[in-house]
């Protein structure tokens, strides 16, 4: 049985969900002849390490989300990286695996950690989306033979096949036209709720209710997310560009821009009548209003469109994603994923998925 | 540079294709060190091996369709499955990957190339049909540490990624509850020509005249195809079954079952009335038809259902197939995969994303 240790970075919702879909997985894993183990969790400001890992019962109350992180055994204070590398070099062992699901600007980080011969597997876009450079850099060192390896699945459509749909088409020699995206589950539950009739600042502040955006719900509205995952996308098919280059097409009202949290969402709804009109507009015509990112001829287009109602897109219900991608070889009708592209279970699917081609090597 | 040779059982189109994605595959198999070549085209009635591979000219002109097979150099008559490993022994290295793309019952092949340290990628579904005990023990065999691998993505949806991600929801620790499919692009074809106003009988000749039937038509509107399919779901689900214990809605009508391809045309208008019959009255409530498998919590299901128009399975065109997984993580809407089902160009890609999956190793 090859023992491989995982440390993951961010114990939010999504880190949670990733060790419950670890401890689930144990017997597929083990069919591998892999024993897979959590030797580290960490967040912004401390670190629990393991050499051995920790008893189930321990990770299974941590993943449940019942009691506190400093539960487990081996805390210590941790802020900066060097601390953070430190900890983990002090337990680890060969095919050591480091999950990123913080939402770090984490670049030089996954570079230093593939230096030390550690696999990355990321759901945070930052580290994908920083510097033409960084990228490169990344993309490389993952590319040594024998090296350690770099996956990002869970950056886009979470647990959805996006990416490694869109590099299989790639290694098969196909050409990709274009790919068109509702890549964001937020705004997508935000437009649905539209199309049913409530108000923009209404479906926000019920999507913020519900947990569907970040804590600063304007991180979601700007659509600088969305622009993220199209620069992943185009950056998977070779485009040299940086996010700073994709206009995005901004829903947070220009008089709400700063201020808190409270303020944007009392602000809201006086603010916000002209998304209104526009879904009204919209409604006359059989139409409705999507978030989309289209990665194509034109270059990269990140904003809100109108689709007809009873298309594909327009049938989008609630969190749902869907990614429409048009090549060479589907050119008679697209190649189309759609399903739940939010939610720290689905994510978490995306990172066991790449933790599995990791541990398949 | 590592080089690996692939052998391609079956030279009609889609061993073509295949031929020629390896061709457009070359340099991205290079920049993973990789020298993909094929040193074997076999049909039923002989097979050309080469040691080094052929001349790229020579390779191309063959997937273009153009000239014989028997254009390649190292042609020899094999009739024989002793004869087939023999011709390909003569001229293999480590790492082989051999391509079932023919309509054979290779089970026992399959196992064979496996003992033999041989991979296999397979789109043809006869090896994964026949009787549970050899499925067990070609999966067995494959799932050998160091040994060679069996992969068959192209078994179902043709390049849609259905049986990696599938594959990927269980290693991550999700149950699945349901799999519905609208698997046959041929009865896809048919049965939207019909809700477009055709007759079944017209709709079948059309299919058959633009090739996307199999020669003897009856093998697709039998519903036995679309059953492997849903056979080869079930067993990636564990389910233990066989192709026998799976009822089918057999499309041809019962005076035809026999007798030549041209009278079973030639008598299919009259015969198969009671078939456009029930496309009439599905019509007059909003309903279309549609060839659908379905695994889940009632067993099995294969057969001719209606289906809202409006719906996602309704909106289905041509010969788009569409895949629907209901599981544990995607509860609250399904994870859905649509697009072309078949074809030899994508066939091909779901064979080539086999053969990157194993190289990758």
């Amino acid at each position: 049985m090859k023992v491989i240790p995982v440390a993951v970075i961010g114990k939010g919702g999504v880190g949670r969900a990733v060790v419950a879909a670890l401890l689930r997985s144990q017997s597929r894993a083990q069919a591998r002849g892999v024993n897979l183990f959590v030797n580290a969790i960490a967040g912004h400001d401390g670190i629990a390490v393991s050499r051995e890992g920790w008893p189930e019962a321990s990770l299974v109350k941590f993943a449940a989300g019942a009691g506190d992180w400093r539960d487990l055994t081996g805390v210590r204070v941790c802020t900066s990286h060097a601390e953070l590398v430190a900890a983990i070099g002090a337990v680890t062992r060969p095919g050591q695996i480091v999950v990123d699901v913080s939402a770090a600007e984490s670049a030089a980080w996954h570079l230093d950690w593939l230096r030390r011969g550690w696999h990355v597997v990321t759901a945070n876009k930052k580290p994908l989306t920083a510097s033409r450079e960084s990228y490169e850099a990344i993309m490389a060192a993952s590319r040594q033979v024998d090296g350690p390896r770099h996956r990002h699945e869970a950056t886009c459509g979470a647990g959805l096949p996006i990416i490694s749909t869109i590099a299989d088409l790639l290694a098969a020699g196909d050409e990709i036209q274009e790919i068109s995206a509702a890549a964001s589950g937020t705004l997508g539950f935000v437009f649905s709720a539209c199309q049913a009739g409530r108000t923009f600042a209404a479906a926000v502040a019920e999507a913020k209710l519900r947990g569907y955006t970040e804590p600063e719900p304007r991180d979601d509205l700007s659509g600088k997310d969305v622009a993220r995952k199209a620069l992943i996308l185009a950056r998977l098919l070779g485009w040299s560009m940086e996010l700073s280059d994709i206009p995005v097409d901004d829903l947070v009202p220009k008089s709400l821009q700063s201020g808190s949290v409270e303020n944007f969402l009392a602000g809201l709804p006086t603010a916000s009548g002209y998304i209104d009109e526009r879904v009204s507009a919209a409604a006359k015509n059989g139409q409705v209003l999507r978030y989309l990112a289209t990665v194509g001829p034109a270059g990269i287009t990140v904003g809100l469109r109108e689709v007809p109602r009873e298309s594909p897109l327009g049938g989008l219900a609630g969190t749902e994603n869907m990614f429409v991608v048009r090549s060479r070889y589907y050119d008679s009708a697209p190649l189309v994923i759609r399903g739940p592209g939010a939610g720290a279970t689905v994510t978490a699917v995306g990172i066991l998925s790449d933790i599995f081609r990791i541990i398949n090597l």
